[in-house]
């Protein structure tokens, strides 16, 4: 047996099962940080979602995006990952229709199963920001074309060989691909949804809902921290050791700045250092590390995460004012990160860097690099953003007309747990909910 | 040092570890899926047993198990796993007592280890179906007699060269060997011990008993589905870089399908998706899966999991009916799903997919091998239940009348937190039983 | 690409997150083993005291622990991890200033992330023993100086070629150069902040404090004990098979015993099975045996554990007894345990069994070595107590007169989540605080 292809497999392997380890970070965030009432339906959606985009990305999401065709979608092999292909081939030696993805030399389910489980996250990306008011067949339905298609159309650009790939645009694990996609079809989610009842009242004022599970929501961050190790390391689809050492070193670095300096904002800005931002902090600063970690130096990785650590505070904030109601900060995290990280890569990324580990890169503007590589980095965050918020919200509006987005108010004061589940997620525990009342006492005549 | 022994030796490792980590899962979906009066007995039983069977494997399972013998039993090596071995040799090169797992070149520890969170695993099992009015003694004493004889003697019969090897009965990672015996062991238990008191009323009454946690439910199953990459890719027993990809494929695909239709199930039987049957089916498409998991095609695989994700919804509650009190769903899961994705391989196995992954395989029926692999298929199921439920009902009745296996009625009303380990799971929170008071009112002439 | 290096590559950084993990395995058991009113306050430590460790540990810390420099503290590539270094180039080959960890053939980044997060898991020990009552700014600045300058001296000493080591002393993975180091910075920490308010009354009165949350402790000790294969393990900075798979097995022996051995303890002393007792029991059979994990025999492994599941049991109630008030028994579990299992070397060391593990040994007492392994162990044991404890001593009491070190009576007796965060772990669920009124009761005059 290739001593080589075995080597890279169990890397890809052991940084795929950590990917997969995700859902439940994601689960977790998700369901501490949104109320008791709609915990079942927050970890039902976190199970659905895997299933549905892992099925979806088997029937079709894997061939438009890394099948053979044009820059813009996946042509060959399109349907159950069924085109040819002789992995673990690589280079002259290769012979299939995967071509873009055929520089990696492990077995074809090996390459497919780190690809599925990466598209499983852009997917549950959106779960959170949706929470505790879409419908679960909606919310169902709407993953099931944003990995069946939408994910895999931008991931043919990036990382199937597509149009921003050629013009030299660098996401090495994703900032862009997993996780300003799933952050711009959360976005466009929530402006059609609209805000939950109660959030937002007359004038100025503002309701924190406070999540109902500091612990869960704790576990959640380790996991997604453990996960990431995976999810940019795996990235390099191969063992290579400089390469996975420097990236879980990067990778670390700015989540760490990112828990310190968010930790600190909340501190000087709310006036006490806020749990709820330190752990969006640290997940800003996966975010924002991804596209460059294999790209940038450990000490740019301070610099990335700090910065990602503060603009995460201060983007919840915004958003919250502008009333974008998202329960989780996905936006903040996820899309603002994303699309920040993508950008510092035009910034700090080192070819020296790259080089060593054994990928190709460019010199960002602050090594001598000049603007070429930001502006190219702009572009794809621009173009990404275009496309996925556009199919996003056409998506979203074709399911509000027809199967309905949200349920009704009833359903949401009461929770999703009875009304979508028919269970509850600690039935045996006394749970105060004051402003039930107060909520009940005010919409009975905009009920639907 | 030999590049291959170390390579399959850290897959093994890997796999072992996170094998390990199915107890967590297991503590987390028995705990969730029962009271929060019982929960500091479960979380206890789940540390125990494993502790427990670890011991007892040592001290003699693993001779019985893999120690050369008859077709029955091993003989030699029997104590403290202290026979002859000079692993990793293999082949011809190899001299020592446990010949049938000379296959694998790795060293003895990394066999044993690998071996014993196996047969962990097959003890943890039974802990769910007999939760809530077990006596924690009794449970340890049985635990103790399944990991140091039942289960190895059924495992030498399938793994340790036995007769039903010879057959060619086929169970790549232990639908069988583990979930089946586990299942038939805990469904004696049941039979023996009677349902929970308020389980049952008259006529055809069923009280359903909902779950106390579903957070740490959910967490549950993560955890076990990351575990199951381990169970079954592991089961190669080396880092064959096709196999192991294979199998993570076959394994997520079986698993993502029966949460899709266990869901789809519920939502049409029950009126609404029920969690409880969402992670209960995401168990069930694991199970049916692990006997097959290097033999079938990833097509078959989407096969295997949506069958057993119906299944298992009709078997609880078929089993609901019967009155067969098994307050997690571990007969629905383990024995049911356990013994049909050990027929499955009968009708799906292919000898090419075999070949692939580097193993010996046969055709199954829908692949032209006709009903030769399915009749030795049926066969290992029948006299593994025989043997097993036998066994088990024999240790639970001594154990019956010996040590007595069943909680004071006002003990079990109560709650076995208190009266086995004097220790709450949540003794701040504000708990809300309504049922206790109705409970305590009925049985007073007729307690212990 | 060199396949050796490659493969250890891959085993360390497996390893090194397998320990970085072991954070949330901290996290939750203290948070479990603590009040309600005080979770978020325990699980914001858990993220800070790693991020303050990385940063500490990268500034200054490794420089210290591993620079080319005497025999007390290393004195070359002091700041940012900057010397420079060839790896991973070994031995003879070897150019850089570090030394004393070029024998490892690990790319740098991966020695030092692996070192990373050793030092993190010391200064998370220490967040235990002062919970409850400590200020969240006074323990980041006491973590930061123990990862800045404590930690690595001592680190230096045994494991960065300082004179522990040139004597012979034996750790292999940190039973004092972690466990110890970080339970006798706890012990100085509890012994100057004092005991929680209602936990010690007049005469022998000793108030019990429950725990709130025994599943998420659960939780917590199985991700731990995963950990730990990583931990141990991984101190082995390569991947030989037969020396991990060792490991593997001794680190596991240990545990389950001392999950047996506490359990039975417990039973015997309090006269019911104690989940809290089984719990901290399986931490201190993994502390017990992480000096001596690659020296030992998996026999010798089950009287270790065995010896410190019954210690773990009788070192609780004993500093109960003197009134040292520990909420999570991080004194008896890191600290008594630590010291133990680096006792234990100089009894059940074997040279033979070091030597298969590719590592160099020393026959300890029991194997015909003579008292001079265990005389050399002693020493260790006694000059970092010394140094630990006055250092700690010193830089507590520099932070009491300064910045304080306790919050105020009425935030204790509060809560620390309001007091320091303006959060609640779980602010839907109704929580029964009965002792809260005769706390308040009482201390109006004493009161800050």
């Amino acid at each position: 047996m290739d001593t080589q292809v075995t080597l890279d497999t169990i890397w890809v392997l052991v940084a795929a099962m950590l990917v997969f380890f995700m859902n439940l970070g994601f689960a977790l965030v998700e369901s501490g940080f949104a109320r008791s009432k709609n915990t079942v339906n927050i970890l039902s959606k976190n199970f659905i979602v895997f299933a549905v985009s892992s099925l979806g990305f088997l029937v079709l999401g894997w061939g438009l995006m890394f099948g053979d065709g044009n820059g813009f979608i996946g042509l060959k092999g399109l349907f159950m990952a069924g085109g040819a292909d002789n992995s673990p081939a690589v280079g002259e030696a290769y012979q299939g229709v995967y071509s873009a993805i055929s520089w990696t030399g492990v077995p074809f389910w090996a390459k497919f199963f780190f690809q599925l489980v990466f598209c499983g996250i852009a997917a549950t990306i959106v779960s959170g920001a949706v929470a505790e008011r879409i419908k679960y067949i909606s919310f169902i339905a709407f993953s099931f074309v944003l990995t069946l298609a939408i994910y895999p159309i931008v991931g043919h650009w990036i990382w199937g060989g597509g149009w921003l790939s050629r013009l030299g645009f660098q996401d090495f694990a994703g900032s862009t691909v997993v996780h300003s996609v799933g952050g711009w079809a959360a976005l466009a989610g929530v402006l059609i949804l609209g805000p939950r009842f109660g959030k937002y009242g007359a004038g100025k004022q503002i309701t924190a809902i406070p999540g109902h599970n500091m612990s869960i929501a704790t576990i959640g961050l380790f996991v997604l921290w453990l996960g990431w190790f995976g999810f940019n390391s795996g990235s390099a689809m191969a063992a290579n050791p400089a390469a996975i050492s420097h990236i879980l070193m990067t990778t670390n670095t700015s989540a760490i700045m990112a828990v310190l300096t968010s930790t600190a904002a909340s501190w000087i800005i709310i006036g006490k250092p806020d749990l709820g931002m330190t752990i969006n902090g640290g997940l800003a600063g996966l975010v924002a590390i991804t596209a460059g970690c294999a790209y940038v130096s450990v000490t740019s990785a301070i610099i990335i995460g700090a910065a990602a650590g503060v603009i995460a505070v201060l983007s919840v904030r915004i958003f919250d004012v502008a009333r974008v109601d998202d329960p989780v900060g996905v936006t903040s995290v996820h899309l603002v990160c994303g699309v920040l990280g993508t950008l510092f890569v035009g910034l700090f990324s080192e070819e020296s860097v790259a080089a060593a580990n054994g990928v190709t890169g460019a010199d960002g503007l602050f090594y001598g690099g000049g603007v070429t590589l930001l502006g190219t980095q702009a572009l794809g965050v621009i173009t990404v953003a275009g496309f996925v918020f556009a199919a996003s919200l056409l998506t979203w509006t074709l399911i509000r007309v027809t199967i309905g987005m949200r349920v009704s108010l009833r359903e949401e004061v009461e929770g999703l747990d009875i009304g979508e589940h028919g269970n509850q997620a600690y039935p045996e525990f006394v749970i105060r909910r004051p402003s039930i009342v107060a909520e009940l006492a005010v919409p009975k005549k905009i009920e639907k």
